[in-house]
C-alpha cells in the first residue's frame, strides 16, 4: 500500500501538563485540538506504522488533551490512545510479518496518536484480529476491556461477591458487570438517572442505585448492610463517591480510576481509616500493564474471545469522520450509554 | 491491702458513639465527664484489679470521652485507657502472682478506666515494671510507646530513610523520632510554631518545617525533592495534611492515626491516586495489637528497655490530683510539648 507523505489529524495544542481543573462538559474542542495536516511519521525499530480504520474516544483521551492525564502532551502531535487499522510499515525486519494485518493497537507513549490517518504503536503490543471481531470492537479492545478485566481481578482477589461501581452506565462499567455476572458476582451500579436501571440490569448489575435521589445515602446504607461490598471502583470522585465510601463496611477499598466529577472530594471522618481500616488507592492501566506480566497476555486473549463470541459488544453512539470531528464530537460525546468513534 | 467498697472517678456522661465533630480545644470537660463516686469493680476471671498510682491522658482518651473513638462509651463508667498502679486483686488464681506488683496497664474494653482510684485490666496484658522505670513513664508505657514502635515498623518496611510526621511536637512523635534517629532514619517533623525547631532536632528530627509559614507548600516540595519520603504518619488530617500528601513523591502512603484538625480534609487531584500511585490508609493500635502476634511482646520489651536506660523519657507538664481534674485539666492540656497525668 502506498503511504502518503502527509496526513490529516487532530493535533494537540497544549504542551506537557495543565494545572486547570477538568472541564465538566466539553462544549468545544477548540482550546485543545486542531484539525490540520502533518507529516506521516516513521516508526522506530520497535514500532509499526498503522493506517487507521477507526479510533475510539475514551475518558482518558479527553483528560489527556486537557493535560490532565499521567503522561505529558507533545504540542503538534496527534491525540488518541487506541484504534483499529492495518499495519503498513515496520520499523525493523522483526515486525514485517505484521504488515497487511488488521490489528487493535494502543499508541502508548509513541506520541503519534490514533486520531489521525496514520498512527504509531509498539509492534509487541498490537493485537492481530480474527475476522469475527468488528472494527468497532477492535477499536475499543485495549483500554476498556483490559481495564475491566484487570479491575475485576481486584474484586475477585477481595473475595466478597458484591462490589460498587460509579459511572455505572459507562462502557467500562458494562464490561465489568458482564464478567462479574458470568462469575456469580453482584455489581452495585451507581447512576445519575432512573431510566438506566433496566439497561444496567441487562448488562449485569445486581442493584442499580440513583445517586440523584434524596434517599440515596440511607438507601445505600441499607443495601450495603445486606450486600457488604468491600471494593468500590470509582470513575467520579467528588461528593457522591465520598458518600459511598462512608457508607461502605469496614476494610472497604475505594479504588479511584477516574475523576469525572471536578468538585472537591472530602475523605470524611478520619475514623473511617483509623478504626474501620478503610483505604483509598488508585488504578491506572498503564501501571498495571507494566507490572502484570503473564496475566496481561491471558487478559488480551480473554478480551478478544468475549468480543468474538458476543458476550461483549460495544454500543456505538456515532462514527464521526475525522474531517467533521471538531464540529460534531462535543454533541456526540454528550449522549449517554454509547461509544463515539473517529473514522479517518 | 484493704480494698474500699466505693471510689472516686471521672465517669463518662455519654453512651455509645457521637456524631458531633470533635472539639478543637477542650475548654471544659463538663459535657463529657463527672467527678463522682462509684462502686469499686470486681475483676472477671481473666482480669486483675489495680490500685491506680498515676493515669495518663492521651489524644485517644479525649476522642473517646466525646464518643469519637473506635469503641463505644458505657455511661457511668470511668474513662482513661492507661496508667500505672499496684495489682490488688485477681479475678482467678491464675493471676494471683501479680498481686502486689507495680504494673503498667491498659484498660482496653474492660469499661473500668484508669481515671479512677481503681481500674480493671486483662491480666495477660499488664506489664510488671522494673524499679528503674518512673511512675510517669510507666503510666505512659503502652499507648504511645507501642504506637511509636509499631508505626516505625511501617517506616522501616518501606525502606526509604526519610519520612514525614505531623504533630511533630507530640510525645508520640518524639518517641518515633528517637527510634528513627538511632537507626539512621531522617524524620521530617511538621509543626505549627517556629520555637519548637531546636527541641525537635534534639528529639531526633532531621528537618523541622513550620506549616504556618507562607512558603510552607513550596519549601516542603523542595525538601521532598531532596528527601523523597514515602511514609506520612499523620495525627491531624485537614488542609495541612492534604498539602503534605500532594507534595509527596510517587507511591506515597498517608497513614492517618489521628484527626486533631476538625476542618474538612480534601483528597486533592485524583491523579495522585491514579497516576502517582499514592494511597491513604489508617493506623489503630488496637487493630495492630490484634494482629501483631510475637512482634507485640518484642515491642513491649523494647519500650521498657528504652525507658529504663534513659533513651526515652516522658516530658511531664503536670500531675493533677483526681479531685482537681475537672477544673484544672483543660488549661494543662492546652500547654504544648508535655504530658498531663492524673493522680488519684
Amino acid at each position: 500500500m502506498a503511504i502518503s507523505a502527509t496526513m490529516k489529524a487532530l493535533l494537540l495544542k497544549g504542551e506537557g501538563y495543565s494545572r486547570e481543573p477538568p472541564a465538566a462538559r466539553l462544549d468545544t474542542l477548540e482550546p485543545w485540538l486542531d484539525h490540520a495536516t502533518v507529516a506521516v511519521p516513521r516508526p522506530e525499530p520497535s514500532q509499526v506504522l498503522i493506517k487507521v480504520r477507526m479510533a475510539s474516544i475514551n475518558p482518558s483521551d479527553l483528560m489527556f488533551i486537557q493535560g490532565l492525564y499521567g503522561q505529558p502532551r507533545m504540542r503538534g502531535r496527534p491525540a488518541g490512545f487506541e484504534g483499529v487499522g492495518e499495519v503498513v510499515a515496520a520499523g525493523s525486519n522483526a515486525a514485517e510479518a505484521l504488515i497487511g494485518k488488521r490489528v487493535a493497537f494502543a499508541t502508548g507513549t509513541s506520541n503519534w496518536g490514533s486520531w489521525a490517518e496514520y498512527a504509531v504503536a509498539e509492534a509487541a503490543g498490537v493485537i492481530p484480529l480474527i475476522d469475527t471481531v468488528r472494527d468497532e470492537d477492535g477499536a475499543a479492545m485495549i483500554v476498556n476491556p483490559l481495564s475491566a478485566l484487570a479491575m475485576f481481578d481486584i474484586v475477585r482477589g477481595e473475595g466478597e461477591k458484591a462490589f460498587v461501581l460509579t459511572a455505572g452506565a459507562s462502557q467500562l462499567s458494562k464490561l465489568i458487570m458482564g464478567i462479574a455476572r458470568d462469575e456469580g458476582f453482584r455489581p452495585i451500579a451507581i447512576v445519575r438517572r432512573d431510566d438506566q436501571a433496566e439497561f444496567l440490569k441487562k448488562a449485569g448489575a445486581a442493584h442499580v442505585v440513583n445517586a440523584g435521589s434524596q434517599e440515596f445515602p440511607s438507601a445505600l446504607r441499607r443495601l450495603l448492610k445486606a450486600e457488604p461490598a468491600r471494593i468500590f471502583l470509582d470513575a467520579l470522585t467528588g461528593p457522591v463517591a465520598s458518600t459511598i465510601f462512608a457508607a461502605m463496611p469496614r476494610r472497604a477499598r475505594w479504588i479511584i480510576y477516574g475523576g469525572l466529577d471536578p468538585s472537591p472530594t472530602a475523605i470524611g471522618d478520619p475514623g473511617l481509616f483509623i478504626f474501620a481500616g478503610k483505604r483509598i488507592e488508585g488504578f491506572w492501566l498503564v501501571e498495571w500493564m507494566r507490572t502484570a506480566g503473564e496475566r496481561r497476555l491471558q487478559i488480551v486473549g480473554e478480551a478478544q474471545k468475549r468480543f468474538s463470541d458476543g458476550r461483549w459488544s460495544t454500543d456505538v453512539t456515532a462514527i464521526v469522520p475525522l474531517s467533521e470531528a471538531m464540529e460534531r464530537l462535543p454533541a456526540e460525546l454528550a449522549k449517554p450509554n454509547g461509544k463515539v468513534f473517529i473514522a479517518p
